[in-house]
């Protein structure tokens, strides 16, 4: 795995290479309004839909900029990540397309749909025992095997540099903003982000979006250092991992703040985006909304963009429709 | 209502100036593809987003066409039409923006969200028995009363004009397409798409897609003469009304082909819609992917644009949920 000791901050040129580097594998998606959403919030709302990325999520601008910028010995040599969601799929993808292989290790109790679309996308799966150390054993020993390069899912400056690419093409999509907002799990699109909005609108604020359930980056934001949860649980299931050490970086220097919503909340506002925008969107991609919908007074009179994150969910399982 | 004596065949030049006419109205919506659903159908799919229209639905451009293009003193007394669909609330969204009164006849027992959703864009609604004759009674009624302009859902040159700016923006967006396909009810987009194809892409197949439990309009079409059907039932709502004497012209003359298909089929293309997509559409706009892939030899290598045309759907009552 990779130490931190030799971990660099991800720099504004890094981002533009990144930009150049993915451009023929991501999407520029589109933004959406509605004047529906704007009139309730008393804000003006700009969506930008991540969840319309060929595997559904913003995580392949991260993962296609490692695998790209891989060197063609180490490339044939492929890569690795342990992961049962976005990113997986997301490095699966781009390692087809650049024709490499990928490795993932995941529990062999990750959703059977989960470990379907990793292989759909070529990706080929070790299967561990659901812990932290038959993670890390199986990981390694894939490693050892094969020599793959490890793309963690957001500490790693290529995926920060990669995930910061959104933000340039949304300030270029609205001609500016007053605040940026995304949800944050491990923190690598709100890193992205903020590196992106510190040289391009310094005055754009980066506000963050967290499960009350899972709430360690909102936590480790006010005490000033890294709180890990020991397994939060939340409809938000892209949202449960901890901040590291690149991350805290930009979290603690950089963004304005971190808000909460409740698992109501989040549901709430995520069918609402279906209706109103009509689009498909993940319960993680719903804790901005829910928050701006939570505390509109923050929010009024501003131009406001939401990163909405990802698109996979298991349509027969709808958050609404249970319980 | 409208007599078909005096009604002419909208032209190219009619689906310009509605253009010029509605542009601040409407969205220029985007256009998806899904690498998936190309490599499931062998063909390369674009979709148009008018579920993106605010409203939710294409119907925003020809009702937008109508309402801003009376003359001062007509529009002081409104418009007025029987619907109780996307017509009526985009009808109605139209005349809000423009500030004039929009009276829309609707059978009592219509869904109250479609009721609420027409009042909401300051519809006035009047309610009748669930008949054709008590329809047309409250109708002419509220026309006498108010002298407001009679807009059609689809038999009406404005709104012909007004459908067929959505294939003039697909053309641009993907630099052509061998074939263009919408779903067909009473004919009102698939007009307006031939209007336009003719003149910008000749070469352009235009194919119609139809549930076969409400397959007038082929039937129509093979038959050489307008079949009526009393009361045809299908999941797709928005496609349950006949051909009539401007639409029935266009279709008898630059429809390539009508395709059908099952119920079953309709909500398995939806669902794949929403899955691969990650877009809300309702039903009817399902219909033509259901044709595609129930015949995938007939688009086998061809460029296939698909008008997605709403997304207007009860989100507690998903049809893969239901039986």
């Amino acid at each position: 795995m990779s130490d931190s000791e030799t971990m660099t901050i991800p720099t504004y040129e890094d981002m533009l290479a990144a930009h150049e580097r993915i451009r023929p594998h991501i999407r520029r998606t589109p933004v959406r309004t509605s004047d529906y959403l704007n009139e309730v919030t008393g804000a003006q709302l700009f969506f930008k839909c991540e969840n319309f990325q060929e595997p559904g999520a913003f995580k392949i601008r991260g993962a296609a900029n490692a695998v790209f910028g891989l060197g063609e010995a180490q490339a044939k040599k492929g890569v690795a990540t342990h992961s049962s969601g976005n990113h997986a799929s997301c490095l699966s993808y781009a390692a087809m397309r650049r024709g490499i292989p990928c490795h993932v290790v995941m529990p062999r109790t990750a959703p059977q749909a989960k470990k379907d679309t990793v292989r759909r996308y070529g990706g080929k799966i070790t299967e561990c025992e659901p812990s932290t150390s038959a993670r890390e054993a199986a990981f390694a020993r894939v490693q050892a095997e094969t020599g793959a390069d490890f793309v963690h899912p957001y500490n790693d400056p290529r995926v920060i540099a990669g995930q910061g690419t959104c933000a340039r093409e949304f300030l270029e999509q609205t001609d500016g903003l007053d605040i940026v907002m995304a949800p944050i799990g491990g923190g690598g699109m709100i890193s992205g982000t903020c590196l992106t909005v510190a040289t391009l609108a310094p005055e754009t604020r980066v506000i963050a979006a967290e499960p009350e359930q899972a709430d360690d980056a909102c936590r480790s934001f006010r005490a000033g250092r890294i709180i890990a949860d020991d397994a939060p649980k939340s409809i938000a299931d892209g949202l449960l991992v901890p901040l590291r050490e690149l991350t805290w970086h930009f979290v603690s220097t950089r963004v304005a703040d971190i808000l909460t919503a409740s698992e109501g909340e989040i549901v709430e506002a995520m069918k609402l985006a279906w209706k109103h925008l009509r689009v498909v969107i993940e319960p993680s991609s719903a804790v901005p909304l829910a928050t701006i919908l939570k505390t509109p007074d923050r929010f009024a009179g501003k131009r406001v963009g939401v990163i909405l994150t990802g698109g996979n969910v298991d349509l027969d399982r709808l958050p609404w429709m249970q319980g």
